[in-house]
């Protein structure tokens, strides 16, 4: 059983996954498994997966079987575990709970060899939409506070399987990385009565140096601090806090721009890993005037390194400035 | 000139420097430049690096000049740079300050194929005495804030030089991850009137379980919720929150245990690329009652990916307990 453990210091918390990886000799270096006949998330493979827990069909097949252009299935080494009850235990001045919370795959395509870029706009769409169902089922089970929904493309970025897929992580704690969003958000808002990606989206709007591209509610900007180079976010230029409750027409459009972006990217970066993070408000708390979902999308370009990881501060060689010229095509 | 800009959302503050790369094709992956008859840290190639700022010469050669067991230079591309004032200045919402501070190497050894585990005890014992005398003499300059000191061994954890170094970044803002563990142990020292680590120290001598090694007043030990597998911090047993406080003796007991360690380590996980890290209190603020100085360790075995990003979880397969029986070399 996977637990969840607490630093004492920062209050970080911590998944020891025991599903994975974890004697000295299993960290050598592997190759990414390509080969398209033995893939699990293939179209004819459906019995090499969890049970499905959503899929898209036109044609009526039954579940788990072929036909289908968009499966979700829970991941088959799960860096949490659906079954149990949450038991927050002490150990003198430690804390910790058992990894309760779910771990699901969003297989994007049947076809082993597109990508979130090659997909047609309907295809992508229909990702978008995935996102908001798993999140609405998910909400209803009261032990989960959160639920991440990531992509790693590429071995660089982290990815295991070849096969375009993103992932969710439902856990029984909101991340701290959205709840620092969420305190400092409020905490402007307390000042102004504004949203900060609101004020971010007018001020960017005005001065044009960081906006990338816009589409029908939809802003792709460089942010003024990026951690990393091409760092991107994405978010509706009106105010919305719960991804879940996006709209069919705005999912289409928001796949419209994250294509357009990404085949900016990859012409510009020539297809480079990435992972991208979707923020959107807690599950049992989504209409925040304060909170502002965005998707931040990160090439993974440069490495993190001593200095990253002890001070929390990130070096970016390339402006953002610089980094929205090229993506807008306006430097050869 | 480098700009200190802060998120503003998170607070988290970034470097975008200008002296390294920055356009899309200068991010291709380059070899590690090896060649020891080339390399500027070598022996004999003093003027190929900027004017040493420190050296432990025993036969009284000039400055810049052969002969040293070890050398402290300005980096050549530094992130932060010395020349120039504060000037904090406001960019509508958006706040940003020139990119003022230090950056410096300590070029461990002039042999070009020794590392910091191969090196002799007196030699690292002079490693971790330089720290101290880089600490007390960038003290002097009042625009610094902090020194963080560091390691990047190996390409893959963002060595960009394979001849043995570590480094040093002067900044004029008290990083965000020391500040939060500052701000943390105030307040737990707040409510119990002892130093946390303090603690730490004493439940894990009384259990065991994750001590990996202790030597004359200094304790390596795996934390109960690493971010990484065999993630090792180093500290002293009494309380010390000034680094730059180390005695002779002090800094020979350190060198002996981090020696051993990294012969232990190198034997179990096969010489893996690795970073360190140095936390001490904040320059103008050494004497803590609540903070306790720490070197934190971390081999660079898996890779870093959305979740992590998006969340601030860490996903650890190896639990510390485990880590610390190969450590020991209880498990073969």
């Amino acid at each position: 059983m996977p637990e969840l453990r607490k630093d004492p210091i920062v209050g970080r918390w911590v998944i020891i996954s025991v599903e994975r990886a974890r004697r000295p000799n299993d960290f050598t270096p592997s190759p990414v498994k390509t080969t398209g006949g033995n893939c699990a998330f293939c179209e004819g493979n459906e019995t090499k997966t969890p049970e499905e827990v959503l899929a898209y069909r036109s044609g009526g097949e039954p579940a788990n079987s072929p036909g289908w252009t968009l499966r979700v299935v829970p991941n088959k080494f799960p860096a949490l575990r659906i079954e149990g009850e949450l038991e927050p235990i002490g150990e003198g001045l430690y804390d910790k709970m058992n990894g309760i919370g779910a771990h699901e795959v969003i297989i994007e395509t049947p076809d082993h060899q597109a990508t979130l870029a090659s997909l047609d706009e309907v295809a992508v769409a229909n990702v978008f939409w995935a996102y908001r169902e798993r999140l609405n089922d998910l909400k209803k089970d009261p032990r989960f506070k959160y639920v991440l929904i990531f992509k790693n493309h590429g071995e660089a970025a982290g990815a295991s399987l070849e096969h375009s897929h993103s992932q969710l992580i439902a856990t029984p704690i909101v991340p701290i990385m959205v709840a620092e969003e969420l305190s400092n958000a409020a905490q402007y808002f307390r000042r102004k009565e504004r949203c900060v990606w609101c004020d971010i989206i007018k001020q960017e709007r005005q001065t044009g140096t960081r906006v990338v591209m816009e589409e029908a509610g939809f802003m792709a900007l460089a942010p003024f601090a990026p951690r990393f180079p091409f760092e991107t976010w994405v978010l509706p230029t009106a105010h919305r806090s719960a991804y879940e409750e996006i709209s069919p027409e705005e999912a289409s459009s928001l796949a419209r721009l994250v294509r357009a972006f990404l085949a900016r990217m990859n012409e510009v970066l020539l297809d480079p890993p990435f992972n991208f993070m979707l923020h959107t408000a807690p599950l049992q708390d989504p209409a925040l005037d304060h909170f502002h979902w965005h998707l931040e999308l990160i090439p993974k370009l440069t490495k993190i390194a001593g200095f990253e990881w002890g001070s929390g501060f990130f070096i970016n060689p390339t402006p953002p400035e610089e980094a929205v010229k090229y993506l807008r095509g306006e430097v050869p």
